[in-house]
């Protein structure tokens, strides 16, 4: 089934406790799509300057990525985005933001993308995601991903996108910070509330959670010893997410199909911060991240056991 | 089979975003016991003064925890303390310490506690720690709690006490400062080859890890929608796993055991948290353990499912 992507093509320069490297594929389109096309066939929507070369659109066609939808501005440059991460690595501190071609982004969607049965609004600026939303008329799923930054300023806008989604990804301080409630639990609902049947929480090293009419869900992240470089970890969870729904999107959308996604979502993250950038996703086979299923899926199983108290 | 639990007896005096509440009993050693009580037969060590009264050894008593070592000093007054929360509930401001008699304590055990096959060493001073571990010959699992405090002032000591026992329980911040890995997986092993064939990350609202040559575990915490009040939960925690360890301490200690052991933790915390103090435990019943246990096991399942790209 088809999925496509809305969102950021970027170059990321960045620096961890591991090291620090140059002008990096990145963006939220780009590690999501990554992600997913291990499930399914992927279209990236989004925008890039002419400093986009041969090898990065290599990168994505190399996974069967379909790039038709990715406009290039000529004469433009392409997003660039510098950060750093501390020890604790659980949070960016951003250096240098040039938004370039992707201040004036406008999705424009081919009649391909129009059809798209799954659809993934990334980070973007929720009257855009709204803009697409519109035109996904076939989307029988639609996710979407926000940040604080659009919280802020786009609050109203961000509501309506939310109102017109299937499902909902946000971290948990991003949750909090749109609903007001502290207890994640709350959060969620109150999302839920506004629309989607679901609500993906990411939580970074603590793994994922989901909320749904089904209940509650939770999974820890895989455990590493060295995660190298976070950036891209949200975006590469979401494709891992929505890739395998899409490649399941003709059967029922069932709490236990939700489940597993969560778990590839899960694994496919985990990846992600193994390496700077996107290395380590593009080098990935899939027998890898079936045994990473499998280990996570053993990491999280204990028995049932009726309550004896011994006398 | 016989537990001991050495720790705190104390009065706590609390405020959290849903109200106030003076002198209510509290300390690790009570939030432990009462939580343990539900598994297995529980002795405390501890030291109280002369306003600890019979209401307050009542609540003991009616949970069959056994109280003959909990030494009273006449004229003295028991260990006090006063915190505040704030609305995120994961960080307790302290407001106000009387150590009081706690502040001298030296943990004198009856020879029916030094024959406890198995043995809580609450958070006190480490050499303390070490001189119950020394005097429990026969104890066949000895888990021991720190603090930040102890990490800082009493370093070589708590070393030592970690040496000694089979297992650790500390939240995360707590494993990274005692062993400057900002990686969770790298600091239980690091903790591990100081001797404890098990290290037990607390993670609050994200639940816990366990970490053992058989792998990683992890369970989320048990969602709910209000957090009344933090205080003991690490400690109900404690109890709830060794609580359980206990009652199946003359079956094989493997894997499976210490991850229902983790289950029944998570459960008792998240009963802790619901109400003010040891309220909740206080009036707990089996089956709500029981029927606690099973959704926490429905709330991480999920599918084995064999890796397949669609076309």
């Amino acid at each position: 089934m088809s999925l496509v992507a809305v969102g950021s093509v970027a170059f990321d320069s960045v620096e961890t406790p591991f090291g620090a490297r140059e002008r990096m594929l990145g963006g939220s389109a780009v590690h999501f799509a990554l992600a997913a096309s291990f499930f399914t066939e992927v279209r990236v929507v989004g925008v890039v300057g002419d400093d986009f070369g041969a090898g990065e659109l290599a990168v994505l066609e190399r996974r069967g990525i379909l790039t038709g939808d990715l406009e290039r501005v000529e004469g433009g440059r392409t997003f660039f985005w510098r950060g750093r991460y501390g020890y604790d690595l659980s949070t960016a501190h951003t250096l240098e933001t040039q938004l370039n071609v992707f201040g004036d982004f406008r999705p424009r969607l081919s009649s391909e993308s129009r059809a798209a049965r799954v659809l993934f609004l990334g980070n973007i600026q929720p009257d855009l995601q709204r803009e697409v939303r519109a035109q996904c008329g076939a989307a029988m799923f639609c996710a979407l991903d926000s940040m604080n930054l659009w919280i802020d300023v786009a609050r109203d806008s961000l509501l309506e996108a939310i109102g017109s989604v299937d499902c909902v990804i946000l971290n948990d301080a991003e949750a909090r910070m749109l609903t007001g409630e502290a207890s994640l639990t709350r959060a969620a609902r109150a999302i839920r509330e506004l629309g989607p049947r679901l609500v993906v929480a990411k939580q970074g090293e603590y793994g994922a959670a989901l909320y749904s009419t089904d209940g509650f869900f939770a999974l820890p992240g895989y455990p590493l010893e060295t995660v190298v470089d976070p950036t891209g970890a949200g975006d590469s969870f979401a494709g891992g997410f929505l890739g395998y729904l899409a490649a399941h999107a003709g059967e029922p959308l069932t709490d236990a199909l939700f489940r597993r996604a969560l778990a590839y979502g899960t694994v496919l993250a985990s990846f992600n911060v193994e390496e700077f950038g996107t290395g380590r996703v593009q080098r990935l086979e899939p027998a890898e991240i079936e045994a990473r299923y499998g280990e996570l899926r053993r990491m999280t199983q204990f028995d049932a056991v009726p309550f004896t108290r011994s006398p």
